[in-house]
């Protein structure tokens, strides 16, 4: 198939053969002797979206719920929601803030402020279906800095390839008006989370008005069509996109500061 | 670049050769005309998103703001948002409630619910840059019933061409806790708006773990990747992403229950 007015186009493929990911493993390592056998010469206009969970059981971010000792607000919102205390007292650590409690069974929901900012169920634990390597009670936490997470594997591939390609964390988050989950920008190197385009011009010359475009958000949530239906591609290419680029680009710049929040 | 163990991929195109769309103008008879001069047989399994805003234009969903009468509700509102009290009176009619009124200068902002169950800035109004075919003073809504627009779309195509691609029609939506903004789904044909995948296996015999997939919501943003630099580009097609198809497929089971919203 071809364009052949020559207008804009992009390709995103599930990279295969990531095996499963250990603690210390190097996730750009893993990911340069993945696309190894494909035959591709890497751009620097590339983005590779990663998957928040192998990040972090790659650094070890995991606790153990049986390791953990309830205190009373972690057990007044377990009695609550129907959460494990234990749980609740890891989400309580890894929160600033708790939003909202929901009695959801089979289990409950807590609506948190992670420390880093991010407002999502759960301060974004993970607690099921880690696989095989982990034990069963484990929880896995987000990384501690996704933004120098992204920053490392950036590097990585860089130092390997020369060219140094976006890289974007991802993590799935619920909305709080629309059913269903969609993959977002946790951490980001290179691609810059918003691009406002008001005012300018098209390359014919049109004026634009798109406002504020979460690019990096978009680029996530695509990643979720590749993602969801195969456990073993947790890392997708894309190529083709046109994306700006800044060294100083910090997911959380998505954060609305706390006077911007009209729901608390 | 290929993907020698057979991962999955996907591409999009934007679909160059759409004119500046009127009241009356088939949407779906247009994209068959750009997409006639494109080496481009259809599948079934491509997926076109189409902004709202050229559906909303060939629909005459347009109302003049000079000829609103605001009533006093809505110069409540206007006075304690900065915003021009008719528009504010649009927005009223096309809401079934204001969640938050906010100051933000140079104009304000009216979350409210518009009458289809979308909650969003200004009940889905664009009132700015709507092309030179409309007076300066036209306020653009959302389409009455987009999951129709979108089976109005579909059906065009299908009768024409003989494959029933999935169409979706995509706004732009602000978050309440992230800035920017992303392209949503708010009409789909064919397309299953949230697919839950826990306890299924993948094509490994892997046990998957994506809960509630915002499918059509994914597509929906990553069409602003191609959208956003472009202003001719109202109209995106994808090629090889995996969707359920539903005859009964609606943008609005994306809206939550009353019951589940936890943020009123």
């Amino acid at each position: 198939m071809k364009n052949p007015q020559g207008c804009a186009s992009m390709q995103a493929f599930a990279i295969s053969g990531i095996p499963a990911v250990k603690q210390g493993c190097d996730i750009g390592r893993l990911i340069l002797d993945a696309i190894a056998p494909m035959d591709l010469a890497l751009l620097p206009s590339d983005v590779f979206v990663i998957a928040q969970k192998i990040v972090s059981k790659a650094e070890g971010r995991t606790r153990q719920a049986g390791a953990i000792e309830a205190g009373p607000q972690a057990r007044d919102i377990a009695a609550r929601s129907g959460k494990n205390a234990a749980k609740v007292q890891a989400i309580l650590d890894e929160s600033s803030e708790i939003l909202r409690v929901v009695d959801a069974p089979p289990d409950g929901i807590v609506i948190a402020r992670h420390k880093a900012g991010w407002v999502c169920a759960n301060a974004g634990i993970d607690e099921s279906n880690l696989g095989d390597e982990l034990a069963a009670d484990t929880l896995l936490l987000l990384p501690e800095d996704p933004d120098a997470s992204a920053r490392g594997i950036a590097e990585t591939i860089a130092d390997a390839t020369g060219v140094r390609p976006g890289v974007i964390i991802s993590d799935t988050f619920g909305r709080p008006w629309r059913r269903g989950l969609l993959n977002v920008a946790i951490g980001v190197d290179g691609v810059v989370p918003i691009v406002d385009w008001v005012g300018k011009k098209d390359a014919y010359g049109r004026r634009l008005n798109v406002s504020q475009q979460a690019l990096a958000d978009e680029i996530a949530a695509a990643s979720g069509l590749l993602m969801a239906k195969d456990a073993a591609t947790p890392v997708i290419l894309f190529r083709g996109i046109e994306w700006d680029r800044s060294a100083s680009a910090r997911a959380v710049d998505y954060v609305r500061h706390p006077n911007e929040d009209l729901f608390k």
